[in-house]
Parts: C-alpha cells; structure tokens; sequence
C-alpha cells in the first residue's frame, strides 16, 4: 500500500495553529504515517516554527504532484493574507478569508485525486464569517464547495469512542423536532459507515434516547418507542447493526468501558458534556459525509494563548494521525 | 460537639441493601463518624451478614433514646415484611411496603429528635409503588410526609462535586417550561444552603445554560438572557453568590478541575451524563430542602447481583459519611 498523501493548513493565523502545526510537522510518527505537504503563506510557517522552537526541514514544492510518491515533509507557498492584515490572538477578516483560501487550494486537489485527505488547525467562525465565509460552519462551506447533497455531520471522536448527532446548534425547545426517523437513520447509516472506513470491521453503533431512562416505557415521552426504537430496527433488517436506544446517562458508561464503539447523539450537549469529560484534549473532529477524508482538533484557535509556545499538539497530531488511518483503509 | 446518631435502613430486601449495610456497619469508619441504630426486621439483618460474610456485634435496643450519647452499632429491630413475601433479586409489594415501613419508623423519630439522620439502602421504586406508596419517588413521600411546603429537590453529590436541577423525570419537549426565573432561584437557593449545612463555608455554585454553547449570545435560544442570568444576578443581589450560566458542556470541566463545588443543572441527562461519568461508583444522593437530614447511595438494588456478595460498599459509606458530617456541622 503506498504512503497517503495528506494536505495540512494553519488554520487561523492568528491562533495557536501555526504553532501546533510545526510540532505536528516535526513528529517522526507524523512523516511515518503519511506523505505531509503544508499548504499555506510562507510568513505564517516561519511564525509557527518560531513559537514552537523547532525547525523542520519542509522541501518546497509548486504543486501537490511533486511530492507524490515521496517521503517526507513538503510546503506548498501561498500568498493568502499579509502579516500586516493579522492580529494575534484575536479575530481578523485577513486570517478567515487566509483560512478558507488554503483550505479551498486543498478542496480542489482533493477533486484532482492529488491529495487522499485534508488536515486543518483550529478556525475561528467568526474571523471565517467576517471573511466572507457565507456559511454557518466550515462543514457547511465543505458541503457545498463539493457539491455533497446527501446526509453530512460532524463527528467528534476520542479514538476508540465516536460520537456523532441529528442536531446540533440550535436552540433545546427545538430538539424535537429534528427526532425523525429519517434524520436518525441517515445519521446513523453514516456513521456506521464513517467508522467502517476508519478501520472498524464491525463498528458497534448504538443511538442515545431523547428522554431521561429512555423515556421509562413511554411513561416520560414516546419518541423512543415512536421514533428512535422503529429507526434502529429499520437500519437492523437493511443490514446496518444498530443497538439502542440506551438511556443517555449510562450509554457513555457501556462505550467507555470499551462495549460501544460509536454513540449517535439526538442533541450537541448529549454528547459535547461526555466526550469533553471523556478526553477534551484529545478529541477530533471528523467532517462526515463528504466525499473527501477532513479531520481537525476539536478544540479551538485558543487565542489566549496564541504565540506563547504552550498549545498541546495532542489532538492535532490525533487528527492527522486518524486522517492517515482513514486514508490508508480506503 | 457530640456524636451524631443516625438512623440506617436496609432499603429494599431484595436487593443489595442488607449485603451492604452489613459491610458499612462492619467499617470502623462508620462506627467512628456517627453512632449508628439499624432499623428493620432481624431476618433481613440476619441475611446482610450471611451474604456479606461478616458478623459486626449490634446491641439490641427497643428505642431509639438507648443509642444516644453512647458509641457503637445498635440494632432496633422492627417486624415489616415476612421472608416468604420477598423474593431476593425481584420487585416485590412485600419488600416495597417493608422498606417504606422501616423509613417511616425513622421520620417519626426525626419528628421527635431521637435522631440526626436518615441514611438508607437503595429502594426499588416499581416495589415501592406496588407495595402502597402513592408518590413518584421517595422524595416526594419525606416531604409529603414531614409536611414540607418549600422547594425540595435531590441532590447528586460525589463528595466534592454537587448537582441539583430544576426539572427531573419529565419528557425532554417538556424541559423548557421548568426553566423559569422561579424555579431556578429556588434551586440554586437551597443548593447554596445545603452546600453551607454540608460544611463549604463558601459555596461555589454556578447555574448550567439550557442552550448550547450557553445559546451563543441569544442566536442560539434566549432562556439565558431572559431567564437564566437575570435568576442569577437577581440571587447575587440578595447575597447569594450564584455563577454562570455556564455553557454544559465545559461547565463539568471547571467542577472536576476544582474551580466549583455545585452546579444547577436545567435537566436530568444534563447532570447525570456527567455525574455518571466522573464518579457513578460512588454517587450520593440528598434529599434536599427537608428539614432531616436524609442521604442513599445514588445506584439502586442492582436485582442482578443481589445475594453473591460482590455488591461494592463504597457510595454507601459515602453516602452514611456525609449524613454524619452534615449532621455533625448542624
């Protein structure tokens, strides 16, 4: 099998990405996994490597082609946003519209077959939005710049432990409104077959309930035996092991204790409250449904402590880690 | 300052109550925090020891006034329930209307002071049900009982970490209608009260939002800005220093860090997600806002072990450590 080629950019300039992509870059297990090209201004390397201390050897490249096939660290210079335009540790339009140019340099190579994933630091949604970013999220802004019309989600994940969900920022009153069969399926299926290409021969799936004790034989809601019990059961006879729905607060026992591999959530804090117990400087992001391979931290630009030399490349390494997996499996 | 006396009930016959009660009154712990008087029937003590393989020495009493001021185990033995009426391991009327028996013997005793608190075994709330108790949960029977008419609510506690809400057993679409300036005040009210009575000179508590990311600045729901921080700020006012709201999903990482000793949730899955995860073990529950001092372990009867010994003491000490350490600050 021949070495992945992963795509990796700065994220927002102005956070402690750039930082954490130069110790990401110097990780003898990193170059072992994959072929890495950086992708991004020149300015914003040398500033990363600055902060971290360290000094990688990237060989520069004009075109992901070029590094193909080869083994090692590679850069492939931009010019997306002046210095002059970026303010550290806080949001700019300059460091949104830098972001999403590199990232959309990458979507394009993606659409080529040059690159097999893409792996970013930390965005801001804001600088994004102030950037011109026309979406509510950088998912959203994938989506459609590849022209994905089916199910997408996010994922989050902790390794051995997926989470991902039918809803996801919008207000409590209005959860139950997205407990549809359809969404609990769709979200389900992916999933499932998110986690099969992560490497899972049998991914073991279950779906949290919406109600407190999984709503008590229907004494304290119904959707579980109107809505969420029918989805599992539909998904079981097409073939696509579901198990649930369990109760919300001992689901994360049975995954933490190593019995559940993937937990589909009805709502963000279901599992945001859980996953960021269960390990927040680790935790990776997985932008599910597309039909390109993206993984990100799931922490953010930590503007507080941007330039200062002390972000914890943990989940960075972790997503880039988990994208090399992936694409490697395909 | 002398001895607390606390009154102990073996719960539900059935379950792990008498195994366990047997292994907390065996614990020089135990013995050293409080003096402690059994309540129940001899056959069902008689069994705790058998199956918990030890055999702590009770001095029978007839009344409670023969424990006070003297150190040690008493036994007061009472005559509720029939060992044919209780299958072990199963629901039974038999065993539901014994443990209740055994727990209005001890409210009686707390009417007339003979005692300082209540600690008992886990209960069985389908047994309690069908054994005569006409009230959702336990709670409601002590208040209806003791003729509370203020807020009450339970507390989960894991010694360093309290949790109480303001809605529990009701379906998920319900939850916004409990989040009200009122209800919120009372809960985080009586949280800060019962912190003090359990010894935390300071209180540190903090409301949880509803919405996520706390409804990120009212475009993602408003209960915050309308209802949440108002309740807040209007507390503070009255010298009641309430935080937050804080968004759920970090709000459990400050508590484990230390930097809170109690939350306010909005709903059950919000606190018990978390509590499970970071200590299900060796959870208490209070019952707040009674004017006794009553505390249970947080897990139930676990039918499933019940009879082999393995049942793990743990939160049941806890749970007869802080009885006594809150009886002891009174």
């Amino acid at each position: 099998m021949r070495k992945p080629l992963i795509a990796v950019t700065f994220g927002d300039a102005a956070g402690i990405g750039p930082e954490l992509i130069a110790k990401l870059a110097g990780d003898p297990k990193a170059q072992e996994a994959a072929t890495i090209v950086l992708v991004g201004d020149a300015w914003v390397w040398t500033e990363g490597q600055r902060i971290a201390g360290v000094a990688p050897q990237a060989r520069p490249i004009s075109a992901f082609t070029e590094a193909r096939g080869q083994d090692g660290l590679f850069f492939l210079a931009t010019e997306t946003v002046q210095k002059s335009d970026v303010t550290p540790g806080a949001v700019t339009a300059g460091a949104g519209r830098g972001a999403r140019a590199a990232l959309t340099l990458c979507l394009e190579a993606a659409k080529r077959g040059e690159i097999d994933a893409l792996c970013f630091a930390p965005l801001n949604k804001q600088a994004m939005k102030k950037g011109g970013m026309a979406f509510e999220d950088e998912l959203h802004f994938f989506a459609d710049y590849l022209g994905v019309t089916g199910y997408f989600c996010e994922f989050n994940t902790l390794g051995t432990l997926w989470t991902s969900r039918i809803s996801s920022h919008i207000p409590l009153a209005d959860i139950p409104k997205y407990v549809t069969g359809d969404r609990i399926k769709a979200a389900a299926e992916l999933t499932w077959r998110t986690l099969r290409k992560a490497g899972f021969e049998n991914p073991r799936v279950a779906v949290a309930a919406l109600n407190p004790h999984g709503g008590d034989g229907g004494t304290c809601g119904r959707e579980e035996i109107d809505i969420i019990e029918p989805a599992a059961r539909e998904l079981n006879a097409a073939g696509i092991p579901i198990q649930g729905p369990y109760p919300a607060d001992t689901i994360f026992l049975k995954a933490r204790d190593g019995a559940l591999d993937a937990i589909v959530t009805m709502y963000h804090d279901q599992g945001q409250v859980a996953v960021k117990l269960l390990g927040f400087e680790r935790g990776v992001t997985v932008q599910g449904g597309l039909p390109v391979i993206i993984t990100t931290p799931a922490h953010g630009t930590a503007f507080d402590i941007a330039g200062t030399g002390k972000a914890n490349p943990r989940a960075m390494t972790e997503a880039f880690l988990l994208a090399a997996k992936m694409a490697s499996s395909r």
